[in-house]
């Protein structure tokens, strides 16, 4: 019944900010992956995590590599351009497969989002280290459990606005507030084939979102969520030949116009 | 995280077809209420287990009993209306706080289901016997974990078909094909509150639906599934009287009309 | 095809606030109902309006008043507990049957409204004159045909924030933003039988909302979205004696336990 | 209000069965296009109808084509891999801006249907013409307008059953039963940007499903359904430098990792 495996989790980054940039290195020393890697270490002692990169070959993600990963993390902004078609060919396979992704911040206008969900995916945005507060809309939902109060707040924030380019959520979690004046829908998950895919806003790497404790925990209560689950897949077509049930071989049909 | 509580269960029944039907009691000599309690007790051999019928004092769901069960199965049918509209609204209350509900077969037209739903809930019937083929339209959904093919089978089973009158489900995992040549939505979760319901067709009481593998595989997977979780539940009503963000005391408004 | 008929519209109101309060009668000199049908009359030439308010005879909705009704627009506050029981199962037996209902502002906390969604239907709330900015996020959407920008703003108003206790919309059009921090799923529809529900939240009794013209556009919008369509509602169950399809009176059933 | 203005439409083929096979060639003489364009043309006499094929220049699906079309028809079936992915791109990103899309029958495995929903779009399927019968399971949804009964029923069709791999749909409005033992999602509305989908299963080459009076009824009001409505669209992303709302420069931060 309930899956006690480990879960098996891959943190991708596109790892560009962090070299580049002084401020992201100092809160990210190793890179956002590293970061959320060890994080995750720590809230899933039982999980398995790995990690991999955009220069890397194949960008870390080897037909190997996606086999054996139960939930695939993304991270990328100033690179989406530079990932392969490919790879992104080879995820959404995964996905479909049962594969869990989950998207972050910046990953709405990644490829293989884009791909997923069929839309732009793009919004408003501003740089302006504003207040974002992250209201709970369905205290159902196992991604939000345990936090105590109706929201949970981030002090200086990258902007994220709607209108946001996306199909309606299969789950909608979470609705942030900003100082600005803007709304989003910030925690979404989306089913596609056997895969779930969980997006959540918060992340900009000039703040230190990742430190938050609400923000590792909804990371962390994600991966559960989305990690593979079900019954088996049969997204890929199959022509049937023989029936389940006996079909009549004369139906009354006018054939005047069909013989 | 995950939570590893021992999940505590309260399986109702109306206990009437089994005194009454010598059919009935054959396939279930203590009671549907007995037989799935057991059932559950092997499947999930951590769970805490309880059974309550209609004719114990407030239909053996006393506000005790309701704060200490985290998922109610209930299956009814003959007596409906004997139920309390007491009991339903303690119920109900208890739904939206959090706690589970699985409502079998019958239940569809049951006063809480109808009372949660908000329509008639009924739905097409007919008692001949026929075979019933229950086709996965969601394979990642954690109630049909662990379904190899594409569908499963019962042999003979009464027939509900659409049109259903429910509201869209949340989430919707099975669409049965009828021998006679009708369709259902079979599988059906819904949520509301913080509370998550799951209805499930199968289980006349004069066929031995719930001596079925698959079917007992799947509620036990539905106990598992809608069992509590997420974050706290602000659903009441709450006046603030102050304010998150200080508020402006003199918008430019047209006073003309307000003043 | 297109539905040419002239829709026939019935406005109900409390109408208490209006004879108590002198602020909320300047506004409305002859109450919201009479303020409603008025605006409705000017946007939908065409239509057939009518009022009916608390304290007429079955609150001004006999059975004959329902069945010559094609949409219900709902405004109360004050006197929800008034409101008679059997009113309120009629009322939800012909939205079931087809018949749209609007739902206005405090109308959230009507019985109607709770008995249709199941739910407490309850939120926060504070009255503070505040700035509230509704975000469209579903451009497709009817409801919001020919309004220009991202957004429209109203300057003062009663802030209803989340969590909002219903079950997920069916449509989510609207989410507002509110100067004192909170967020709101302001424009909802919910299909519940053959009939459509949409929830608007604008619309406080001391704030001239609905002289706004937005918001009077989606109202006079919602009219045309909600009035009865689509095929014959089979709701009410049905023993269906003979079936479709031939069924085989022997199936290859394990007769130990059913015979 | 209400869009009086006659809807465009472009009925596309591939166009390729008609010229192969004297069978479909005698159900659909001039092609599908034209026979459906023609249909359309009685049941919506203020529309203005075009068709286009695969063999002409961009499939005749020019930039000023598209953007003169409110509403695209497509059938595909032997030609999807013939079809440019240039044109997919700018059919694409007009849907997203608001054009309606309707897909027929094996469009289910067109290029266009699975870029905007993301998923294999892959279904089971049959040649044995066998009975369906369509059962309708949202009797409020203005495409189903009029159907008088529960259902309708095709006499001879080739089967699509599940797992059909699409998205949740936002609104399903049949399910069709088949006499081998499948069942199928045979009637879906999806939103993608201001633009809505419908797909409609029934339509095989070789039986005259486009003869049938609730098919075509159906297809012209799914016409009128997803023909462009609501607001602006706003899904190209917009950096917004300046803030609707003051932004407090300083807020009250940990600057140990962030200055």
């Amino acid at each position: 019944m309930k899956n006690e495996e480990p879960v098996r989790v891959t943190v991708w980054n596109e790892f560009i900010h962090e070299k580049q940039n002084a401020q992201v290195r100092e809160i990210y020393p190793d890179g956002i992956h590293a970061f959320l890697a060890n994080m995750l270490n720590q809230r899933l002692p039982q999980a398995e995590i790995g990690t991999a990169t955009l220069e890397q070959p194949q960008h870390g993600l080897s037909d190997e590599v996606l086999q054996q990963t139960d939930v695939l993390l993304w991270w990328g902004h100033a690179g989406h351009h530079l990932v392969s078609d490919q790879v992104v060919a080879e995820v959404q396979a995964r996905v479909l497969e049962g594969m869990g992704l989950i998207c972050l911040h910046s990953a709405h206008a990644s490829k293989i989002f884009q791909r997923l969900l069929g839309t732009s995916c793009m919004l408003r945005w501003r740089e302006a280290a504003e207040k974002e507060r992250l209201w709970i809309v369905d205290p159902s939902h196992p991604i939000v459990e345990g936090i105590e109060g109706e929201f949970f707040e981030l002090p200086q924030t990258e902007m994220y606005g709607e209108f946001f380019d996306i199909p309606t959520p299969d789950e909608l979690l979470l609705i942030s507030w900003f100082e600005g004046g803007e709304v989003f829908r910030s925690g979404c998950v989306f089913r596609r084939g056997k895969g779930r895919i969980f997006y959540f806003r918060p992340g900009h790497e000039t703040f230190p979102i990742y430190h938050d404790e609400n923000v590792q925990r909804v990371i962390a209560q994600g991966v559960e969520y989305v990690r593979p689950a079900g019954a088996a897949y049969f997204g890929n077509g199959r022509n049937i030949t023989s029936s389940l049930e006996p079909i009549e071989a004369d139906h009354n049909v006018d054939d005047s116009l069909h013989n």
